[in-house]
């Protein structure tokens, strides 16, 4: 028996009109593996372009324990409650190594998982990041065009993951667990670097120490440059437990799309994030298609031990596997 | 007439005797545009690399006016008297623009230029960064073969100038300049990632305000996570112009060397950095070719357009652009 052939336009329609199954569809169609389905995947996502783009994207990272899902279930029922339509998504590249995923488990968004104005969709498995990532941005295109207004992708942040989500949403959060001085030595360099807004999370248990925290960061925060002259990234308390501070933290996710829409600079960060990404996938492939060159493959290893251990030049090392893949 | 053929054998034999033009030679050569001249320079740089890997790298960066001449001066003379050979590089990616170069200046190191002991040499002018990284790193290597057994490398900062240095030496260095709360303010968010070592400059002004500078950074340093868990970046304070400060500073960097030697880190991060190298090398003239293949030339223009103007999803753009390359 072979596999029922694939109505593009009926998944479209559907799609479009809304059907929770035809946007699960949907996206497993862009997350296999199969030729004929990654063209399929293709041709619906160019037919749905003009429906996409609608979403406020907003990423949150935070270590294990900083609270990410019991957060993102306060803020999304607080957002379905209000009106909104609230897909929240993935990226944890480590998913594929030990099999689960950081939304995997459902059960610890009980609330939202049944709600019936959110999507959930645990990180797609396996693959480098490369592969991760793709799928969950092409995964943010199909809830757009489904309705979704709000698209939150959530990642655990393990290695590279915070970059690649950052660079794909409008605003990145950080979610932060309260400490004093050295305490605050654990948070990763590029987290600091990467958020718009820093939240000092489960204020709830401790409020006097999580603002304590709060004041901390701020005059770090003070020897960095913005990355953007019209936005300084606000420090604020929260509790994703009570819900305390969460209509701070969208107030806070509002102005910033409003300051950052007058400007013009929520507009280029997007198309700069577009044309990046093209760029990445352009250079992936190339990469991809060098290394897998026979003459090519048969040199590398060699090559770059002779760089490593200091007896090849990088620019002659270099110079022979170009010359192997014939440029 | 036609050019005088090259003697690399020559060149080599007098580059490691130490003989300062056959260095200046080499380093033009490196620096040559000219097919025969980088066919040679290659030849050269393939004999000289036994010879190479011996010296202390440092690079050093601040914004303009930290006083970076000064204390290169001040640092490279007291080497000197004590023995070491000292050659100064520059990374500046705007030289080429305005056609000047940091260190074109040779006035402004008047002492160090007119030591025997003592090697500078101007920033590479004009190309991309990534052909003036080039140019530098090869002239680092050369600089090793002919004896110098310290390599400072600066550069003034601009776009990624200060991670391509980082990613070239040893220890990379910010010198900044003292400021208090608010003044702190003006820092590029990548320099605190980036720095081994961070010394407050100029401290013969006002001592006091140098130290609550130091203390300043140190306490905001305290959020990040060190890159290397046996090394935490010191702050300290100095004054390139009375030379206050410069022998704790060349302290510890070696110490830097000594803790980096003995864990393995100093050997892996240049095995890294020279691998790195390799494959950026390798990725730029890929993406060159790609761009340059004519039936991709014809279609970049248009496809990136539609990419940012948020017409053509990301993924489809690319597929067209490697189907145009053949791949």
């Amino acid at each position: 028996m072979s596999a029922p052939v694939l109505d593009i336009a009926d998944l479209e329609r559907r799609l479009l009109a809304g059907e929770r199954a035809a946007l699960a569809r949907a996206i497993t169609l862009v997350e296999s593996r199969r030729a004929d389905h990654q063209a399929a995947a293709r041709e619906l996502l160019q037919r749905l372009m003009p429906r996409t783009g609608g979403a406020q994207r907003v990423g949150i990272t935070g270590v294990p324990g900083a609270g990410k899902s019991t957060t993102i279930e306060s803020l999304g029922c607080a957002l379905t409650a209000d009106g909104h339509r609230v897909a929240v998504l993935a990226v944890d590249p480590s998913s594929g190594r030990h099999g689960g995923s950081i939304l995997g488990d459902k059960t610890r968004m009980e609330r939202l998982s049944t709600d019936p104005n959110a999507f959930i969709r645990p990180s797609p498995s396996g693959g480098a990041l490369g592969g991760v990532t793709r799928k969950t941005r092409e995964a943010m295109l199909l809830c757009e065009a489904a309705g979704f207004d709000v698209v939150i992708v959530e990642t655990v942040g393990v290695g590279q993951s915070e970059t690649v989500v950052a660079d794909m949403v409008d605003i990145f959060v950080a979610l932060l667990i309260p400490g004093g001085g050295d305490e605050l030595q654990g948070i990763k360099k590029g987290l600091i670097e990467l958020a718009d807004l820093l939240v000092i999370n489960k204020a709830d248990a401790d409020p006097a120490k999580a603002e304590r925290s709060a004041r901390d960061y701020r005059n770090a925060l003070h020897i960095l440059t913005p990355a953007h002259p019209d936005w300084t990234p606000p420090v604020l308390t929260a509790s994703g437990l009570t819900g305390a501070g969460l209509d701070t933290l969208w107030g806070q996710v509002q102005r910033h799309r409003e300051v950052m829409t007058a400007n013009g600079a929520r507009a280029a960060r997007r198309a700069d994030q577009d044309a990046r990404w093209m760029w990445a996938m352009v250079n992936d492939r190339l990469a991809e298609a060098f290394r897998a060159a026979p003459a090519v493959a048969a040199l590398v290893s060699e090559t770059e031990g002779a760089v490593r251990a200091g007896d090849l030049p990088a620019s002659a090392a270099a110079d022979r596997l170009l010359k192997a893949f014939g440029l």
